[in-house]
């Protein structure tokens, strides 16, 4: 049966809450989620929270959420919205949120023969890029996301709700470049690179399984340390007066082309 | 030359900072862009501000800006970060930022020949989905964005920051569904919409010019009856446990099929 909390200064508000900054997240080792839709996305994908607010238990979902958070020993907890207001810090909370327990990011526990398609992003500063390639990697099938260098938190509020749930299915991993290229180079694997300077265009490449899709710093773009490193650098056409995409766009326009490759051949 | 200006209650600081909120920006028929990069890309397509505010005119960039702004009659004032920290509301702000016209967004005003390509966006929440768009029009030689029913604001900051100054190249309409509807049928055009219950893949579809990539609403996606009047309903491969990707890149992977069949052709 769920517990009911409708006490502001209750530790478990206060901690929920912290989770909000990115210092509390890592030390505590959870993150947070917001939305029936997201939760249920991660219940389907077999994640259950380590604790589950909510303020109305009426939609057979959350209903479906709060039984098998608490068989799986997690806490639900009813609540109101002025306290789901509290802890996400929207005007209009969405009825539920859970906390959930931080994915191990360990490089090593990526396995690249899971998924033909892995993508790669480096020193990414916006968490909403963070999450929207998490949702495209899932839709075109990809294993997850690797984070290099200094990236923004995919563990955020704003990388969780752009993922609208692939946080909960796309594996993802952290690493610094020095490590990522000895584990990429222990194994089968094309790393493709975008550059406005590469004479291939990305249509005229043909990639190989699995290959590892780069995408570089939304200001920097991929330093050329790292495009040396490349099997495969190619162009996207840019056909205006800017000369250069969106990462997350740039990303999925990559994805897209990768995959439709293998699906004619 | 320009004048100096380092008083917080000056009325043209208010003003300024005034423009952050969309009743302002209607009211005056102005908005604001902030950076050096996107001020440049307004003036090399020809757009110069009727205000400039900067911090360090040691740029030569700059130095372009400030003159031209002022041989097309506007004004060029010299400020402080505190002042141009006051303006854009940003912990650390740019070194220059502007107050532009607003442009007409009269869907009479839009010139299909212009271009072999337009973007149609319907009920877009997320400023920055708009501004990202805009930015992908340009990279795939798009005409503009035509923005159907209750759109954010192109003029947000948000937007304008995300179109990295495809604001100024691409062309903005702004109209209801009753009247882009009979616009579009007034002369040719193919109104492309995507849905997960298409028979039709995207890459199988063949498109023509002009060719309207018509995307939906975050949320709701494209409602049963805009669906209805497309000449085109396509799918794209969804690979995951996802049914959609971001609006933003939808429109993207949507939009660089189209141009990338016309390449081969």
């Amino acid at each position: 049966m769920p517990r009911q909390i409708t006490a502001f200064s209750n530790p478990l508000v206060k901690q929920a809450r912290s989770l909000r900054d990115k210092k509390h997240r890592r030390a505590e080792g959870l993150f947070l989620a917001e939305g029936l839709r997201i939760l249920t996305e991660a219940r389907e994908a077999g994640v259950l929270p380590e604790r589950l607010f909510f303020s109305d238990a009426s939609h057979p979902l959350l209903q479906a959420l709060i039984e098998e958070t608490e068989a799986a020993g997690g806490e639900a907890i009813e609540t109101n919205a002025d306290i789901l207001h509290k802890i996400s810090g929207k005007e209009n909370p969405q009825a539920a949120l859970a906390v959930y327990r931080a994915f191990d990011t360990d490089l090593d526990g990526v396995d690249r023969a899971a998924a033909p398609l892995w993508i790669v992003a480096q020193a990414l500063r916006d968490p909403g890029n963070v999450g929207t390639i998490l949702r495209t990697g899932d839709a075109v099938g990809a294993g997850g996301l690797i984070l290099i260098d200094d990236c923004a938190d995919p563990f955020s509020a704003e990388a969780v709700r752009a993922s609208m749930g692939a946080l909960f299915t796309q594996r993802i991993a952290a690493a610094r470049w020095d490590a990522f290229l000895p584990w990429l180079r222990a194994g089968p694997g094309q790393l493709i690179g975008t550059s406005l300077d590469a004479a291939l265009d990305y249509q005229a490449a043909r990639y190989d399984r699995p290959a590892f899709i780069l995408v570089g710093n939304e200001q920097a773009g991929l330093p050329a340390a790292y495009q040396a490193e490349c099997d495969l650098l190619v162009k996207m056409p840019m056909l205006g007066k800017a000369d250069s995409l969106n990462a997350a766009v740039a990303a999925a326009v990559m994805a897209y082309e990768v995959v439709n490759q293998w699906r004619r051949s």
